[in-house]
């Protein structure tokens, strides 16, 4: 199935860039719980276009409407469906899109798979705006983990060549991660938002786009969650990231970098900390062996690649008469999607760990 | 579940190292193909121990026997069930890790998981061992793809600071791959393997052991196969990949590559070929958009960490008398094991497909 | 999950009696086909309450509204998405059943699965209200079975003492199927629905209500449909069908029958028709032999229990004093479901036969 | 899936009537618990034929055999696997059935589903003795479920026409129940079995065989297990109940007898017991509604269809010539399976419960 996930958390999701709405229904939430909805709308609002200058000036209304499954603000166990309405639409824009696929996009794999019956506009049900949904449910999975003391957060690692430095595996806090999942360009070394804007506008200004890296990190997950094979930590977590649009890695820990190291680095020494837990000294694991949480924070990378729409013109193919052609992609696109990522990202492990956790 | 995958070809896999066998059934296969064993059997040679001098002189026996599901050579369409009996274990070699957990293994995580439960002689159910399952389902699902015109094959790009070449993305060959999938260390560049073993050996000699990357490629992939969001290649591939002990790391196309890319560098312009067919002049896609298969060369990279089994004395817990202890793992380990992980994640890859492929 | 169905045909449906809408998504539909909206209300509105003097004079908007999965009438091929909005609902009739659970209802066992927070007004996600989305979902089913030949049809076979005919499971054609499929009281033997509507009465007046038997039946499934073990015909289609409420027996071919007759009168001999084709003369087995289908019509039988909510006092706890209690349950209710449960019950087979189909 | 079942147990069967072994793998088991081998092999023995007159004088070595996921009868946590090996087959009894398919076994309907690949000897994958395989399963859930409380029995209910007495849904005990699942012929009234083994003789005498009811009981459940919709305990009990070869019908509580209830008959009015406990003073509900349970006794009845063996000539096609054709089914069959269907049974509904009670 391409548009459901979870075992415990079921997501079902819905919808498309340019259909009447689009959605999400959650089943298997556990009843009782209190959910804050201001702090839904604060993590949806990191992720809508148009708030900051280095998205595209396109405004999506991104208010969930809840049809069932809260009352009074608490969970009642039923599945929770929420939907979020698409009012600033402009469909004539698409138009020639079903003829001269968009190279970088699903165009044409999408045409291809459905039979060319897939809804073109915007991107159909391949368009980014689709990760408003899994925004909604991660916002929610994500106050049903802070009551248990799991705290996420993420941050731009890098845009083009300009870096952020990474967490500190070890010593991450939950104060750090809290902060950082409040912000919609959120780094960790001062200055470096600067030089990062600078690299998306130059990108802007060449009617190009640019790629980046999201590093997230987790705190307080209990040791022991997760399985071997088939259901760990590393198995769950990229079965849903990858679920976001442009995403073409995940690593965890020391990732692609471990296969530089030898063992006497790569493992993690085990000690008891002063309270009598057991921690290990480095974290090249990212919290994760075997699959099972370690109790240290989990670290996972996110490579996200450059929009593929673009002003430039590109080659591509005419669909109809069979011959090569070019195509001008218009429209009002984000040059870097990298910041609006890391809500997504966040959200994407907050479902698939609270997932987890209720095995 | 932790030990099943799968949607149409549903695996379930079992045993632990020292177990009287380990085992799978596959269930979901189509009926009336025939199989051909040998094929199996070399396969499994490939990723057998004890038959090269830079893998672990411990022998396994690795011949599997098929339960069901078989008859006279051809695939009933019942479950088909194998066992691969555990001959040369010595379990006393392990009597201490429940109290000395090795670090970089699983041994911690598995005893908060399991109660204290779990089996851990030879690392239990988290054994590679595990992976001689996976490498007979795979060369059974590698048979059926064939038939169906897809090629998987893989090398040993890095071995350390060692690099062999990338595949070339857009004009790697069924040849090449088919080639590739015979060898137990395969390389792409001459001399290459010269200095990978070297550097295994130098880790060897310094009781140490040393991590790499696979990379995997797949020609003859129709385009349209795989489905949006949760059920994209990627998804499906990456939740049975890290399925595989020790990877850290998955990337698809350009991988993290991406992050420094610019769209138009990153974008793949499609045109057509002299057969008339759709292709990408480039393939930083890997292959895969929105999910979806472009019918270009599936290309990915597997990020293998350095075997956790080290003969240096390492810093762990007494998991008995809550002190911190010193640890020397003792026994037959492979000081590298990435040559042996190529037919491990081919393997992997050709069960993913196929189930995609019968969607 | 207690809210999703499927394997290739995915439902998720969420919603509750009083909750803004109620609704569906389902994923997995075949791209490209034309779906008739109209067909839709017609079944939706044989389910629909308030359209006959035997059901309850409450009406309800069913006009299902759909946000995605379809563009100028024809499937996308990405999730289909239907709301229903909840528009004539009376909540306050309903505050007391948190204290005084309704015998017969779900309001006790909800409230024990739920920690009280489940949504107790008109029975919240338990409402038999929910079934109008598995009709929606069952009519688009319906439609593509339709394409394939294949065509559903039911009737009431009981009303309390009151029975219809039998379905002749050789004989029963697509056209009388496709004609009580239109029915809002569908039944075979003339001057039997006049019965029925007396006993409906009688149970009326009585503040009462009253039980029956839905028989089902499916011409044109080809052969080989459906799997052994838990992958039958019979295991699939009572995984759905028992989660329209109030059913409580779901039997196939002659099925609680077999247990008085002998295997030379419940074996279906085998012949050849005139075309060639292989038939059994009778069809005791009800299409299905091993969890797949013969070829022959499917038949099978669900028992419907009597509306629990009756105006009659009845003996129930107080849940806050502890104490025993008196209960009369107010508010507008069928005094039978029967008639209303066959669409629900044809829809629950369209579903998951076209899921079996897709195998 | 065919051979696959369960969420949080998921089992998966493999093994065919005359392959070298059948077995099963169950995924999910809790770790720490001990296991009674024993009473597993009691189980085992209840299903296993050859035992007494009534069954088939077939032998069948029935001993499972662990090869993984228990270490000194604590289970590990790991995947539980066993085999069972297939020693007393006589492969030649059957070469005639791919051409002439026996009226009433799978046999027509497994050659066209599987392309005529299926493995036809003694019935397959489609063989009761498969059953073996669920019975070892459920001896392992039901020494879990009693742990916690929870007891599960059966009787057989009819044989023909002749009828042992229904089970008190109210008053049943953990006692009874436990009587009754040691015992290989279990009926609650006196003189019955001797009625019913009458019955079968007349059967087996005149060349035929014969039907009956299975009725279960489930005492110790606590109230609240299962969920609304496809997640209900019928729902799931059935799913998997329906698995058991010869299984036609399934009913809940009063099952087909609601259908002639008043509401005021067939609702179950609540009190509260002298500790305090919320109870039905009767239970048609057969101890659930809405789908979850409401504590009372679980009460379930399964049709068991006459064993579709008989010596007596049939009708058939010849799927050579195309022709009908006569067959005689010879070998060594049960006249009467239902004995042995109450284990089956019983063990199936232990796998179910377990399943929803992990929830």
């Amino acid at each position: 199935m391409s548009s459901t996930w979870g075992n415990h958390i079921k997501l079902s999701i819905f919808g498309g860039s340019h259909t009447e709405a689009i959605g999400v229904v959650i089943d298997g939430l556990p009843a009782g719980e209190t959910i804050d909805f201001d702090a839904i709308l604060c993590q949806m609002a990191r992720r809508a276009p148009g708030r900051d200058k280095s998205s595209t000036p396109r405004k999506e209304s991104d208010t969930p409407h809840i049809l069932s499954g809260m009352l009074d603000g608490v969970l009642t166990g039923a599945p929770l469906a929420a939907v979020i309405e698409n009012t600033n639409t402009r469909s004539k824009d698409y138009s020639e899109l079903k003829v001269h696929p968009r190279p970088g996009h699903a165009d044409y794999t999408a045409s291809v798979r459905y039979k060319n019956a897939n809804d073109i506009r915007g991107g159909g049900h391949f368009s980014g705006r689709l990760t408003a949904c899994m925004v909604f449910a991660g916002a929610v999975c994500r106050q049903l983990l802070e009551k248990r003391g799991v705290v996420i957060g993420g941050h731009v690692l890098s845009v083009g060549n300009v870096q952020d430095e990474r967490f500190d595996p070890v010593n991450v806090s939950k104060e750090e991660l809290s902060g950082l999942s409040l912000r919609y360009f959120p780094v960790r070394r001062e200055g470096v938002e600067e030089a990062m804007r600078q690299e998306i506008e130059s990108a802007r200004m060449a009617q190009d786009s640019i790629g980046g890296v999201v590093e997230c990190a987790v705190v307080g997950m209990p040791a022991g969650i997760g399985s071997p094979m088939f259901g760990g930590v590393e198995n769950v977590l990229s079965s849903i990231i990858y679920g976001v649009p442009a995403v073409k890695g995940v690593e965890f820990g020391d990732g692609f970098g471990v296969a530089t190291l030898h063992g006497s680095e790569n493992n993690d020494p085990y000690y008891y900390d002063e309270a009598g837990k057991v921690k290990t000294r480095t974290n090249h694991a990212g919290g994760i062996l075997g699959g099972i949480t370690t109790g240290m924070p989990i670290v996972f990378r996110t490579a996200v690649k450059p929009t593929p729409s673009i002003s430039q013109e590109q080659d591509t193919v005419d669909l109809v008469t069979g011959e090569n052609a070019k195509l001008s992609v218009h429209g009002r696109h984000d040059p870097c999607i990298v910041p609006r990522a890391v809500p997504v990202i966040e959200s994407a492990a907050a479902i698939a760990l609270l997932d987890m956790m209720m095995d």
